[in-house]
């Protein structure tokens, strides 16, 4: 009987230093990983890494360079290579199927599923691809071929096209001495069990604890439930929405006829929510596409569009600024206290904007809702404006000893702060009604227009009222 | 044979217009819905809404107003209500708590899974919460009560009590007739087996299609996988964590002694991964705590605080401004230009900064590459203002005329792009290391150094090279 300590990993327990008590490799052991690889030692480098789980290997390659990489490619036993190469970060694992040779590869896919071995192919170049693919069994090839038919981050590319069907007319008794008899040929792992016409369409599903709960007579077509199908061409974020709105586990693909094509299952559904989720993070930033294992280039090349992009915009709100060069050269307090009223600004559009997206992105935020969401931002603008304003508005009179600057200032800052919350509800939703995702050009436009704004409000108003 | 179209949802095909290919509720659906609410129509009420799924009863609830959530509340179908209650947002979930009777609340809440009516109870106003179980049966009470003793936000809270354990001495057939037996007592749906020695420890589990594809006399001990169990007291995002990383579909929860005491499942998983993801897009937007059910006084609660922090840095930041009031009534151009540095600045730190608090939220960044990222992004800021500075600093130079003052701009945008990395990379570093959740403040303090920074040196430089 087992005496290991139940809340540890078993990796733990074959390798008590491998991982921290949050699943997470230790830095001794990536340091142990990389001393063998600089020692060329592949028999330690073997022993080291045999035990560990594809999830644990791949987050040891993101810690890793790329010199230590190639070696540690080299050691690693191919069905735990192949099991790996799917889990890892994008850049990377086009770094590692480079050095991988195509004999080796097209024997460690056929570990796969379906859907992991195509996930793999599609990264491979032209010509390694052609290779790999050639010396694969057939049936394997026109299954990844088939996979890569459909387009990339379609419900078609994410299926795996083994899946558990049953006619209608079967029973429970029937189904589980398929299973037994068919073992083989079946998904490694289902959790339902879709029900067919005599056209392969889906009509129903049966989670499989429900199969084992009923009794052998019993008809499938009296345990099936209603069941969600999902169209092949159909996009990986919609797939996601429905398995997360309905809490589903898994669902058929269906083709164009509405017949069975293939499964999703929900752990595919998670690695699409977290991309989702770190592509929505990293655009509201200015970040297109860079990750673990990208060069200094990469990243330059994935951050400077944006920041060029928000120097044109700095450059119009310096120009707004230029307009009062006059005023400013009589007051130069309004030099120093300008740059206060744009932050703020900012600040609060990004907060309205933020939300706004999140809201979208989870479908919180449609037509039937908008107009309220757009009258409420609208009133946190001015009342935040008034939370604002009355600080700034004294603290710039006290400095300046000019009561009527603080004025401006509040006023300003009032007015820029309903500005923001404007544009920061209504930038997303107008780019996502003309189909644009409102996280890539949102920030940028927002934050011009409270810069823009907030100067030509305060340096304006300054103007009339100070001089 | 059912010919309904394959690809739509059953709700769609019982009333066809709730909702749209997205499988949103559609804007014509909420209107009807609004209309029966205005006239009071019960019928149609409950006629519109009986055979929606709960998660779009949920969605419903909040594209209406506080007003006519509270009227749909009187007409929806008790079990309908009892399982539309854990899928509301926290604030309309909250209030729509108080508008139903404790009596029909503790018979709805019996329809649930231990811990949904738990996540539902724990909403509930003290006196509230004491009529609620008063009315409840002893035994499902006690259940509550046992999951209400386990800390918010952990495993114990998130888990249910139901589970399939089985004897490490059972075989296949044991197990299939025991589940035929004792169906009612076990979890609506389970996709593990877990195996449990005779102090109810779990040392193994079994994907339950592993147990349909065995033969009746295999014994669980040969068939059973490691499997991780889960500590009750680990907190959601670390379960969430596990989750992910190993593609688990379901997991054994122990107590301190590691005796199984229940299961979460994938499902609920995936609302803590949407949760938590959802904590730090806004937090990295300085946006508190708010959902779509937040008043006006909510919103401003939740986004002032930020507001007026940003208020206190860029009060800083004029006040370096200030100590340079003599340059720039020499130069006014300088006041026209200092933003542009700023304000790139700003950005830069933001994309460093979003990219390190998502590393080391999917745990991608630790103290193994800690160093590496940080240099990686000290060069891309270097980098970065490689390629900017040319663009500013030539922009700059013909617009004044004045060479020197393009050089100024150049320069100063270089070093604000390596502070900006700098500190973008160690202040959510620093404060993850400190304990800190590294999303709440780092964009203030990041956007605070490269705003007093990016004057300091800009109007610092200017000070000495061009007067």
């Amino acid at each position: 009987m087992s005496e290991r300590p139940a809340t540890l990993d078993p990796d733990v327990n074959e390798d008590h230093e491998a991982l921290d008590e949050d699943y997470v490799l230790t830095a001794a052991f990536v340091e142990k990983v990389v001393d063998a690889a600089d020692d060329g030692d592949g028999m330690r480098l073997r022993s080291l890494l045999e035990d560990l789980h594809p999830a644990d290997v791949a987050d040891l390659m993101g810690f890793l360079t790329a010199e230590h990489r190639g070696v540690v490619v080299l050691w690693l036993p191919p069905e735990l290579l192949a099991e790996t190469l799917p889990e890892l970060d994008d850049g990377i694992r086009e770094e590692v199927l480079e050095r991988v040779a195509p004999g080796t590869l097209a024997e460690a896919l056929q570990e796969l599923d379906s859907d992991d071995a195509a996930a793999v192919v599609e990264d491979l170049e032209d010509d390694q691809r052609e290779k790999v693919l050639a010396a694969m069994p057939a049936t394997d090839r026109a299954a990844i071929e088939n996979s890569l038919g459909y387009a990339e981050d379609t419900a078609g590319r994410l299926m795996q096209r083994e899946v558990m069907a049953a006619p209608l007319f079967w029973s429970v008794g029937d189904t589980i001495d398929h299973v037994r008899a068919q073992g083989e040929d079946l998904p490694e792992l289902f959790f339902d069990i879709y029900v067919v016409d005599p056209h392969n369409k889906p009509v129903g599903g049966i989670p499989i604890s429900g199969l084992l709960r009923a009794a052998r007579t019993v008809k499938l077509s009296d345990l099936m439930e209603p069941v969600n199908a999902i169209a092949s061409d159909t996009d990986q974020e919609e797939v996601a929405y429905v398995f997360e709105k309905y809490h589903l586990i898994s669902a058929p693909v269906v083709d164009a006829a509405g017949r069975l094509v293939g499964q999703i299952t929900v752990d595919d559904i998670v690695n699409i929510i977290q991309e989702e989720n770190r592509e929505d993070i990293l655009r509201l930033a200015g970040v297109q596409d860079e990750d673990r294992g990208s060069s200094v280039f990469e990243i330059v090349r994935s951050r400077v569009p944006w920041l060029t992009i928000n120097l044109a915009t700095a450059v119009l709100g310096a120009s707004v600024i230029s307009v009062f060069e006059a005023t400013i050269q009589q007051i130069v307090a309004l030099a120093v206290l300008m740059p206060i009223v744009s932050a703020i600004g900012g600040n609060a559009g990004t907060q309205a904007l933020t939300v706004t997206v999140r809201a979208l992105a989870t479908r919180e935020l449609n037509s039937s809702n908008a107009p309220r969401t757009f009258w409420r931002e609208f009133v946190v603008g001015g009342a935040n404006g008034m939370v604002l304003a009355p600080l700034i508005g004294v603290a710039a009179g006290l400095w300046s000893g000019d009561w009527r600057l603080g004025g401006v200032i509040a006023s300003a800052m009032i007015l820029n702060l309903i500005v923001a919350a404007t544009v920061g509800v209504l930038t997303p939703l107008t780019l996502s009604r003309l189909k644009f995702d409102p996280a890539v050009s949102s920030a940028v436009f927002v934050t011009a227009t409270t810069d823009f704004f907030g100067f030509l409000i305060f340096l304006g108003l300054a103007t009339i009222v100070l001089l």
